[in-house]
């Protein structure tokens, strides 16, 4: 399979050690380099990259239209995986004036932003009016748990989905953000509306809840808790933040007037 | 408690909706700033933050020894927290020249490395000759569970513990790299040894790996599993990986002659 390698390793259990043939997941450093220039690299599963590709640069405001990405070609080259990306001219503009500003105070860009101002990016606000019931993101999240076969095999990557209109739409990675940015690319290519719920198998954390806003998606339900920053961000967002997903409850931690009770018949 | 904030939220289960009064966990904007320049910004929860930045300052290869930083002193300022890191003058130069060389080619740094080269940094190789069992591995385990104040009152962070010869020392964060950075920042202010496991809640990514083979700890053990560069990695570093400790069960991924069946008496 895509993005899972096999392993001979050694298991202990019941009180005695014996090998055995492992499948793990792969992660392997994906560049994505806009109209030829090197602009950030991330580990990531190594399947639907050009969704990631795709849903990345649209949720980290790169470009604010799909349309916006003219081009994703990827190549694989000697320490990993390219993403050729070509941007229309005005968000390519912008992108390099965002770079030169930059310029000479540049950090390792170890984990992400070099300056506390740029860490806390203003926060789009999602317009739509959609709602849902608490029935429906249970079962989508249970449904969702039948649609990763990469976690099945190897236990250990996240999962993103979308539910919405159409069947339930899953995407994974050993990313929680990427699974959302390769969810979100999908969302595009197949030409989906907003009105849905996002689906995550982690916490949900400010950047989710960021990505999220800037795709424009109204509801988000974690199978694990939100952390005070999301709900901060979610509320202002207009985005219905739901967490603890799972064993039939769910709770809600902003925009509660998104989720009803019972599934509208 | 430090590091977790209050939420009026709406809970649904069994069939209906009802207010709830919810403990999250805090996230907030940490900048870490040698010698006066900004350097990087993460997440993190509130907690240990000295720690975290003598912690990340030695696994991501900034200092060499515990000994070359001076100095931390943290400041709440506007929009976060920082951590104002003195380093000596060897490292001082060396960080300065490093950011020089990245002038001019500075990328958002949203996820890391800019270019594919600097993703995969040349790992550090774990020289001494500890050994462990299957038993105590998953004994540290089980009493890490009971050591996690944080998760208990949130449901959504990460551990990371220390078996070593002395009690069993934990740390938490929302990010599963900075509860390691934080727990390798206490091993270092209370002078522990290297002859000892690092216990962590999460999965094991190649990030990890590389964490502990700077700070020269010989055995990682995961709640979750491992991907198949992270094994590489403790492959190449001398490190025992192991995967899905749990349920009196482990499967030894690399180097399992550090791991016995049983604990010696």
């Amino acid at each position: 399979m895509n993005g899972t390698a096999s392993h001979t390793a050694v298991r202990w259990a019941d009180g005695t050690m014996g090998a055995c043939d492992e499948t793990v997941a792969d992660e392997v450093p994906v560049a994505l380099v806009y109209n030829g220039v090197s602009h950030a690299v991330m580990m990531a599963s190594p399947c639907d990259l050009e969704e990631l590709a795709i849903g990345f640069t649209l949720t980290e405001g790169i470009a604010d239209r799909y349309a916006d990405i003219v081009d994703v070609e990827l190549a694989d080259v000697h320490a990993g995986i390219e993403a050729r990306i070509t941007l229309a001219q005005h968000p390519w503009q912008r992108l390099k004036t965002q770079r030169r500003q930059l310029t000479g105070r540049s950090g390792c860009g170890l984990c992400g932003a070099e300056h506390l101002q740029s860490a806390l990016r203003p926060i789009a606000r999602v317009h739509n009016d959609y709602t849902t019931s608490a029935d429906a993101l249970l079962a989508g999240l249970t449904a969702m748990t039948a649609a990763q076969p990469l976690n099945r095999a190897t236990g250990s990557v996240h999962a993103a989905g979308w539910l919405g209109t159409g069947p339930l739409l899953v995407r994974e990675d050993i990313g929680r953000h990427n699974a959302v940015d390769k969810l979100v690319g999908a969302l595009h290519m197949q030409r989906h509306g907003n009105d849905g719920a996002l689906l995550v198998t982690s916490r949900a954390s400010y950047e989710i809840v960021h990505k999220a806003a800037a795709a424009g998606i109204p509801v988000i339900a974690a199978i694990s808790g939100p952390t005070k920053l999301a709900i901060d961000m979610a509320d202002a967002a207009g985005i219905a933040l739901i967490g603890f997903a799972r064993d039939a409850r769910l709770t809600v931690y902003s925009h509660a007037w998104r989720i009803h009770e019972t599934q509208s018949v």
